[in-house]
């Protein structure tokens, strides 16, 4: 299990400094920001290539919503659930430290104006978007998340394909919801930011717990319902006991 | 049947909520809005991460023109068509009304304004591209649609790869063509807009089932005739039994 | 040869309605365009979804410079480059054709100012680049690709993954030359657009056979003099009879 | 040797042009230039491309710090570090001064004011980050990008796939890090622009080798460390003799 924990926490920490940092770096930089296609193109390939570096591993989870997706939907076992989300936990909230200090080299950086890339809604969203659109949002995203994540790691997919499919996944849930939420789909991801920043983004960030946690529930019992066959190999996302 | 046509409710689903979600959502958003390049990207990954999800379910096929086509190309049995396009369609337009709940929870839209990605030419066309342009750019752009998903799982070609070369097909159609109609090359994708929004995308709703279907038929059938052996596998694409 | 023609000159209409139709219709597109990012991926993503959708039929070369350099390098044979540049020429033409048929469906299209995303050099030049910068970044980036087409598609490379590494490597070769002479690579893409728009753009168009054909020339030779092994599959480039 | 020496200074070639090539030329074109977004992906395209194309020769590193971090990962011979990292600095220079010619043949291109896309902080830096976020970044990225290298190399994780994890690990570090530093963790890319522009840019070239060399060693080590089981395949990246 220490391996694994290592291994969950250098790939959240990898997911949180290099979706947030893009966000906090480099979408608005000057004429030639990368923009919001380019933060969700950056979350979406942390998890693309840490998945074909430590899924063998770990699975390579780097989010308790999946991880508690991947229980309900029959491929992970409860017992192994709270270490799993300590180590991401840990991992995002390093990073978003690092993520401060390499911030804070910038001699135009200010915390206060600036945030930390932080999930939010109502006057916490980026687009001024309502609690209700907010909970929605996160918690139909994250079900479609898991939805991937358990049919492209299916006994029936292709093998070897499903971090692309994952990782792009998490790309298209950007390229759609950053202006509502700011996207999450991630409770440690919110967690990280939301330490260091605090106030707003902090007294929010239960929302971004509740709602993905839901939604992986949601996502995860639906396909084994809906599609699971008896038998499916854990692949690239599972236990990261069978890789 | 049941089974598969839920896999394609729930895709069609996460291809209208994406795609046009994407453009309502984030396109325009102040200074770091993703811009037809995010949403062209957006729409590709729903199919991209849903046949590597449900292509071992359903065939994912999303879209009626893409079921006809199949059928066209031998591809598929002609009873299973039905069915198929109402699951389609019903997954299109609850998506839709997802959407609207959604953008509602903004302050500042307003659907007249704003409207809902919804497809159209003339007066309806984001460009003002003739209704001859349109039809023309539909028919042929779902005809190479069709093309790319019977050649990419023909037995002949690299297997587990067509679900990036048909995502990556619906993305390259987008980065050409929706200044020209908003891109349908999908009629349930343009249906569900046009019943939530009405008014001319309801009137115009017919030439995206006619060119998108005809394309459909004649990128089958193309296929088939030119370059199709005696036996194919359906691979990801096709009557889903097989995967 | 038949077949194998008719998916050359498929293939390559959708390479260059792909390509310079996203230049032509989409790049300027006010606020949201797709700009030169999603130029370069849209030429990329025709090669991609074309190599593995026809791969297995012709080769999917779509351009005289492949199809020399792959008989530089040792593995295309000499008397099918004829037909197979005429194939490729057709196509470019018919789909330049087309372009203008759907542009001329905008209200404001004026072709003698928006032009048909022709290539040039000095006043043709998009940034303006002299004749010499021209030559040797056409000539040098052929070189590469055609090191990129013989290197991926080598016995020693991984399976199946050729298409990603061609089409991307020609997303790569535009990301860089655009600004210089609009990015040709391939005669057949330049002659298209020359055609239909005339003047300057065909008084140039001597470069762009040119510098392409020593590129392709010098990129499959090298690529065989320095790493080639005694024998090397053909897979998905190459004379097609293999795929 | 040769062989491998070659392929390796091909490739930096290939990585310096294209990456630095589409900085300079491409990225701040008038309305419609590919910005940060487009370097990041040009910079992890050129990897992808050459992982496909040389990985069967030289095991693509292209990289000094990629080099003395997979000897460091017990994965390279210690006696052949040398001459990979000779052949990926001359690859490196020659594409700076290739670049200069291409750049130069722009009638508005002054190298004074535009550069050459080399790295620096402080002063240097594009966003005036300050040496210790530069030097902390470099290292980390560093670190990360040879945790991807080792990872997606290892005999556990799906064959074939690496070029993509570690083509898009690069694109992605460039989404995050180019405000800071311009983005090196490539000493060789980094000399290469910087011997040609000099002045302050070769002044802060140490940083540029030292801060890679480390992440390289720490990445390297730590995956060892951390995950690496006793026998690995080298696969795509490693020694290019079992390729």
């Amino acid at each position: 299990m220490g391996k694994r924990m290592a291994a969950e926490g250098l790939g959240t920490f990898w997911l949180v400094f290099g979706g947030c940092g893009s966000a906090v770096l480099a979408a608005a930089f000057p004429d030639v920001g990368i923009g919001l296609v380019g933060v969700a193109l950056a979350f979406g390939l942390t998890v693309l290539t840490m998945a074909y570096s430590i899924g063998h591993i770990s699975g390579c989870h780097l989010n308790p919503a999946v991880t508690i997706g991947l229980w309900s939907g029959g491929r992970f076992p409860v017992g192994d659930i709270v270490p799993y989300i300590i180590a991401q936990v840990i991992g995002a909230v390093v990073a978003a430290y690092f993520l401060l200090f390499i911030a804070s080299g910038s001699p135009t950086f200010d915390l206060a104006v600036s945030g930390l890339a932080a999930n939010g809604f109502g006057e916490g969203s980026p687009g001024g978007y309502s609690m209700g659109a907010g909970l929605a949002i996160e918690l139909v995203l994250t079900a479609g998340f898991l939805m991937v994540i358990l049919g492209s790691t299916d006994d029936r997919a292709p093998k070897g394909f499903a971090p692309i499919a994952i990782g792009l996944a998490l790309t298209l849930i950007h390229l759609i919801s950053i202006p509502v939420t700011n996207t999450s789909v991630n409770p440690a991801r919110s967690t990280g930011p939301a330490l260091v920043v605090g106030g707003l983004a902090l007294q929010q960030l239960w929302l971004f717990w509740l709602a993905p946690a839901l939604g992986g529930l949601v996502g995860g019992a639906g396909y084994r319902l809906l599609f699971a066959e008896t038998s499916s190999r854990p692949d690239v996302i599972g236990d990261g006991k069978a890789g």
